[in-house]
Order: C-alpha cells, then structure tokens, then sequence
C-alpha cells in the first residue's frame, strides 16, 4: 500500500454507467414460436441494443442459462453508442451486483478504485508501485527499454502484473468474482497508456514526438489482457499529444474548467509538469520535462511522500529554529516534494538565502533535521545543488506557463482560477507554493487542490455516459502545444531562476511579506 | 481429396467483396502536424471508414509498418456497415494480394475455395470428409454428442482440425500466407454450424426445436479458432431454422427464385430433405428427415458417392441385361444414391417391380453387378429392404413438399421450376429422379441441377457486398413452417409411397411411358 490520497473535486454526475444490467423473462419458445435463443433475447433488448454485437462465448453460455433460470436472465450491456455489446448473460435476476473499476496508472503509482454502479459508491480502494520501476524510475529509462519488442512484452507484462494482482486482492475484498466486473475505465500518461496497451513508445520521446494512438476507443479485457469479465469494456481516456495524456484529461474534466468562462490554468506536476490553459471556449495544453525534483528524487536527502519523509518545515525567521512535520509520524527518514516546497520557501522568508537561491551566509547546506532525530542517524539537509534543481524545475513550469500564454495572447493579469492537479500537489502548502513562484499570486480560495484527480476523472467516466462524451469531446477540443525545442522557452525560464520570480510585480502578496520581512 | 464437383449456376455478381485493400501514402508527421499514428491513418479512409474499429493488434503493427515503407501502407478492411475494422496493415504497397475464402461444411463433406477477392476467381479448391464422421456419421449421433461440454469441444476441435488442414494446404499450394487471408464465408446446416462455432446443439434435435442463433453477424477469425488472419471476417451465412441451414439459403441465393415472380421449388436432399417454395413475394421452408437412404447409406451396397460406386445404371427392358457406370472406373464397390435412383426408376420402367416398389416375380433382390465384375468378388445387388427404404426417403420429401404446398395455398400444377440443391442432386439422372416421382414432372429444362450450391451461394457472399445484404434479408423473408409431428404429414406419406406416386395424374411423362410400357 502507498500512501496516496485518492478523493478530488467531489463533482456531482448523473449515475448512468458505461455498461447496465437489465433482467429479462422470456417468453419460453413453443411450437408456433420457436426462434433461436439470440434473436429471442434481442427481442427483449431496448430499441437500441437490438443490434448490438453479441459475443461468441456469452452465445456459447446463452443456452444453459436461459434453461437454467427458467427463462429468466440477467443481460450486462456495454451501452457504447454504436458500438454497443452484451458483455455477460447470468441465469436469473443479479442486477443489484454491477461493478466497476477505475484505474489511475501512474509512472510510479498504480491505484485503483472498486465502484459500485448501481450507487456510484467506492467499495474499495488499493494502490501499490508500478512494478515497471524495477526497470528505471523515469520515463525516458521506461521509453527505451520500451523500443524493444521483448522490454515491451516484460513492461506490459509487469504492469499488467501490478494491476492484475491489485484487481485480485481487490475484489477478494469486497468478494465479488472477477467476471462480475464488467467495465475498467483507465487514466495514465501517453507512456503508461502505451505500454499498458503493448503500444512500441519509441516515437514518444523521437521529433516530431508522435504518439501510436490518441484515442482507441472501448477495448474489450480479453483483448487488453486485464484479467475481469473478458468481455468488459476497458476505455482508457484519450490523449492529446505525446506528453499530455489522459490522465491530464481526467484533471481537466474533474475542475470542470472547459465549462467555465472564466480564464483558468490548470497544472499537473509530476515527472513531467503538464498545463492546460482555457475556458469554456479555448483549451490548449503543453507539457515539458519537469524533471523529478519537485517529487523528492533529485535531492541528496529527497524521497516520495511516503511514511518517513518530512512534509511540512518551518523555520523561525529569528531564530532559525526548524519545525517539520512527518508522515505517519516517527523518526524522519528524507524530505518529499512538499517538504522541499515549503524548506524553500521557508528558507527565503527566513532569510537565509536570496531570491537566487544562493545561501546568503558561506554555507553549502541546511540542516532540516538534525541526525540525533533521524531515522539514518545523520543530519537530513538540503543544499546548495538541491536548491538550484528545485529552481530549475520551478523554472520550467513558469516558463511551460508563459510560453503558452504568450501563444494564446492573455496574460496573467487575466487568470481567475488555479488547479493543481496530481498527487503531488495534494500535500503541497499552497501558500508556501505562491511564495515560490511556483503557483501563481492567486486569491487563495481560487487555488484548487484536485487531489489524485487522474482517478477521480476515470471514476467520472466510469460512471457517466455523460462524462465519457465529455472526455472524448474534450481530447479532440484541446490544442496540444509542442514545447520541446520552442525557442522562447529558455528566455522564460531564465526569469524563472528567482524566487518567487524576476518579475516581483506578478507575485504582489510574496513582495510585501519580503517586504515586511526586510523591515524586521 | 473427396470427388466432388464444385461448380454451380455461375451467377454473375458484380465484385464487391466484404472485405477491401486501400494503398495509402501519408504524409510524414513534423513539428506543426505530430498527430497520433492510429488518427493520422483514419485521415486517409474513405469517410464511412473513418471510425472504424482498429483492432489492437493492428494499432501494435502500426508504427514500424509505417515507418518501414516511408508512410506507405496497405490498410485491409472489413467493409461491414455499421460496423466496419481494420483486418490489417501492411509496410508498403500489395493491394494486389486480396485473398479470401468460402467454405462448405457438409455433415459428410467439407469443402474449401480460395478465391482471389480482386478477380473473383476460384484459385485453388481442395475438400476432405468431415473429421467429425469418426463420432457417427448422422447427424442425429453429432447432436447428442455435442450435448455434453467435453463431447461439444471435441466436435468443434475436429471440425476446425479438418478445416484448418486444408486451409493450410490450400494456401500453400498457392503460395499464399495464412495472413493474407481475410475473409471466409461459411455455409453449412444448422447443426454444423453450431458445432463450428462452438454452440450446444442440444435443443435443435428437442421439441419446440431451437438453434441457439440463426445469425451471428460477421465475427473475427480470431474468436472462431480459424487459422488465418486473426482480424479476418468470418461470416456464417445465417440459418433459418433448425433444420433449415445456411447451405439452403445459399441454395436459394444461387438458384435466383427470391427473384423470380413464377412459383419455384428448390429441394436439398442430403441426411435431410430441405425444401423452400415460393417466389419473389414470398418463401416458406421446411425439413424432414430424409433419412440416409438416398444417399447410399442405408442399402445393402450403398456407398457414397466416390471411385468405385456405380452411379448409373440402365436395364434393357427386354432381355433384363444391367448398363452400369462407376465413378472413376475400374470394377465397381458399391451403389451410390444416383445409382439407387436410376436403378430404380429402371425396375419399374422393366417391369421388374411393381409401382408400390414390389417385385412382381418372387425374388428377395436383383444383382445389379455379378461378383465376377466387382471388386468385393460378391454380387452387388439391391434388396427388397433397399427399395423400400428407398421409397419411404422419397416419399417423406414428397409429403414435405405437399404439406407446404396445401399450407400456402397453392398446387403443384402452378409450379415452374424446381431447383435441386446440394451436391446429392449433381449426379443424379434427371429423367430416373421424375420416373421416381422425387422430382416433380416439370419440361426437362425447368430442373435444375445447382450443383454444391452451399459453397456456390459462400462464394457469391464473398464476392459481394449485395449478396451478403440479399442472404441477410433472405433469412428474415423466408417463413419456417416446423414439420415436426405435423399430422397432415403421415396422410401425404402415404401416397408417396408409390411410384411415382399415387395419383399418377401429377406424373404425366411418367403415367405416358408406363402405358407405352404395358403395351409392349
């Protein structure tokens, strides 16, 4: 189990699931009417799913169990508008047994939900690491090994590995059989969506970075190899572009942004910061390598947010005393992303280093923790070289962000709301995250944490036709934006290098508290 | 290799198969245009193919096959309305390899075509018996097996076992890959069918008499379990009863009566007698169990119809002295069904029997070959029993026909043409078949000899998009009348069992040289 936080927006939808249960009572054929089982079936099937394909093997079980149950059964549809399917026949009435799974495939964390479709209650939730980390943390490492048709077959079969084990211990859980799941809707980047699907990565990461697919549609389980109800709908929500995947999309249907008319922006940070930027008429997206930094991985004493690592600092600006805070409590073991956050922003306001970064006394490092309160015994520090990649990283959001504002022409004088979407932003200090530029100057209540909101989007999906044409809509409205190579990308991230940022008149509260703080 | 004539009426189609190659040269991706691989190709399909299903296998071949022949690809199609896919892509230009299939699959006999899907010609033909016959060699034996799961899974195993051999065999002998084959189109009965696909035939052979499906719709050779392209369109052509298969509706199809406004009668007599009525306004079928005798199964010396079986047969009305034929020469094994037939239309035209099939001497049978002329070294003979099995497989298809004909309200005397289906019908004597009374005594040119029309009417399906949309309605238009333990049926049988039949007012040809008979 990872300790990830999985509830979002809370967004209110109509129940009205991608797949159904419908109990039919046949008429048992006679002499003067003896259709065959099939055609008799479609018969009792709503007008638009008289069509609908009927698989081999749920005609090879039609027989029995129209027999069994005395001509009563339960039919599971896949309502996918003209492609509709039966996914499953079951011998009498088991209508109030209908569930689901949505499926957030990170690049380090898989989680998944267990969801009731008849109430749209999560009955269960689990998550684990991807086991693909054994095979390289960061998703260039993932890509190549990828462009091998055997590293492709050991990728998918250990995602697939993950996922099929969370599946088990999941529904042994709730006790439902595997075959009792019928649909799986699946948020992820372009990567782990290739590599779930056995799609070659290679020309993710290779100009003109095209992915193989945005948008496959509804897939059936046997097909995707996801061991539930072979016939189950699996919909993986499309992607944009090589960088900007569906688990951005799950984000922007969570803030509901596309509906407003309002300007928002909406920043999912994780190894790589993607942006989506619009309103009720325009939506663009872009994304550029983030770097892993912000999550913990490129500190000397970084970690991810996991039981042991410090995710909360203060320092006291007189007297330079560190408050910290550790999840789960104990002794600490390294700083996450949120920790490093608020160190730096903390480390500023404290004055112990300018807005460059630089430690204004001739010290190479901080001590956070010192090593008596350590679980490794030594003194948890950041440095001099941690700083510098965090302002990088910083840096290549601001500059992500400006660039595709310059693009669309507003400004961010312009902008009403800020979403953070991810896990990485669920533990993130708001406030901390304005003072260093990493958020911008927003009223604070229009800062909005979506939370894992690549899940929540899927779960959406799962549980709405509604949403599911949302999404599908979406995918193709939003213009994705090639950042890699732009060239007014390095003169942008250049005035991202300060803290909060070169231009102070954007960040108005930071300036005064450095204000107020000079006057100390 | 079983001897068995494939040819049929030769109807002309207009070729437009189900299945179509499009050479497409894309335009390389760039910096300003990085759509996915999976959309970029639906860019280039014809409109009504633009959302097509793309199956993941073919999505995994997409990016090396278009970057291997620089963005020029083969996109194989299935052109199912509705619910079109993509069977195959392929690295650069072979729009000219367009293959497909028709197979027959008789209880008896399974019998393939390759078929080039650009010309419409026949390339190769191969048939084997049914691997099934080592369970029994009626049809009745096959559904009582197939009732259990195990014995079900054993017939579906031989079945695909004979077929994929000579699928096997026949691409090689072409030098065509199993890949390369995207289409086949299958006819057989409704038994067979069931067996092929996989469907307990339990309830056809059980009161009220219910296949599990008539129609399944095209589905992919994948979930069928035959060995060619696994995307490729495999499409049973659809029953209409129980008893009434899709080798009938192929009969049908061939034979053009759906089209015609004169009355026609199309009878397929194989282990059952199917027989459909009707014109372009309406069509009725039917089946009765026709019993095995016609099909020299049932008699003393009966054999199929292979090397050996003596399938003509004259006698000299005067000196009593036997003419016979046998296929393939050399000395003959045995009788096959045209041989029984002519063998006894001669009896009756030599006075030897009787016109209720008795001897009028006081003999127990008639030796047909002396044992010094055959390959057994024992007279080859035809019993009393054998006649009078004989007569009772014609007369249950005589009272078949009548049973339908007094439901529909009409008479033989309205009838024009008579369509003898099935590969039963090829060898048989036109003349001796009327002289029988098995068909009705119609001008010569009005019986019509189909042929195999069940691999005929597969082929033309193959072919053409029409013909698929014509069986499609054909199933629907044709009305089953279940004769089953209908009670006219034994009044109607009795007369049949005379010869020709009781009133001979319907047999005019016949009655005429009866008479110029008993003058001599």
């Amino acid at each position: 189990m990872v300790s990830i936080l999985t509830h979002g927006q809370g967004r209110e939808v109509e129940l009205n699931p991608l797949t159904r249960k419908y109990f039919i009572e046949l008429k048992p054929p006679n002499k003067m009417d003896n259709q065959a089982d099939v055609e008799r079936v479609r018969r009792y099937l709503p007008e638009r799913l008289r069509q609908a394909d009927i698989p081999l093997e749920v005609i090879r079980k039609l027989p029995s169990s129209l027999r069994e149950a005395n001509w009563g059964v339960t039919i599971t549809t896949a309502e996918i508008p003209n492609n509709p399917w039966i996914i499953n026949v079951e011998p009498g009435r088991h209508i109030d047994r209908h569930y689901g799974l949505a499926l957030d495939i990170g690049t380090t964390t898989i989680v998944i939900y267990l969801v009731d479709l008849n109430t749209g209650h999560v009955l269960a939730k689990a998550s684990e690491y991807n086991g693909q980390i054994q095979y390289g943390e960061d998703i260039l490492t993932r890509i190549h090994l990828g462009s091998t048709e055997k590293g492709l077959q050991n990728l998918r079969r250990t995602l697939l590995g993950t996922i099929n084990q969370l599946v088990g211990q999941i529904a042994a859980e709730a006790s439902i059989d595997r075959n009792e799941l019928c649909a799986l809707t699946v948020a992820g980047n372009t990567t782990m969506i290739h590599l779930f699907l056995g799609l070659e990565p290679t020309y993710i990461c290779r100009e003109p970075y095209t992915p193989v697919v945005n948008s496959t549609g509804p897939l059936r389980a046997s097909a995707v190899g996801v061991h539930i109800n072979p016939q189950a709908v699996v919909y993986c929500l499309p992607c944009i572009g090589s960088y900007v995947g569906g688990d951005v999309i799950a984000g922007v249907l969570v803030s509901g942004m596309y509906e407003q008319p309002y300007l928002s922006l909406l920043v999912d940070i994780g190894t790589n910061g993607e942006i989506v930027l619009g309103n009720c008429e325009w939506l663009v997206a872009c994304a550029g390598a983030a770097g892993p930094a912000l999550e913990g991985g490129a500190a000397a004493h970084g970690m991810r947010a996991e039981k042991g690592a410090i995710n909360r600092i203060k320092i006291n600006p007189r007297t330079g005393k560190v408050d910290y805070q550790v999840i789960g409590g104990g002794k600490a073991k390294g700083i996450c992303g949120s920790g490093l956050v608020d160190c730096l922003a903390e480390l500023l306001l404290a004055g112990i280093i300018d807005r460059s970064g630089h430690f204004i006394e001739d010290i190479q490092h901080f001590v956070v923790a010192p090593a008596e309160e350590t679980a490794t015994g030594k003194d948890i520090i950041i440095s001099q070289k941690d700083i510098k990649n965090l302002l990088r990283t910083k840096a290549a959001v601001n500059a992500a962000v400006e660039v595709l504002m310059e693009e669309v022409g507003c400004s961010i004088h312009e902008l009403k709301y800020f979403y953070s979407a991810g896990a990485f932003g669920e533990y993130m200090d708001r406030e901390s995250a304005v003072t260093i530029g990493l958020y911008p100057d927003l009223p604070r209540q229009n800062i909005i944490c979506l939370g894992n909101s690549s899940i929540e989007g899927a779960k959406l999906v799962l549980l709405s036709q509604d949403m599911w044409r949302e999404v599908e809509a979406l995918a193709k409205r939003i213009t994705y934006f090639e950042l890699n190579n732009n060239q007014k990308f390095m003169e942008k991230y250049t005035s991202g290098l300060f803290l909060p940022h070169a231009d102070l008149s954007i960040y108005p509260t930071v300036k005064k508290k450095l204000e107020a703080k000079a006057r100390l």
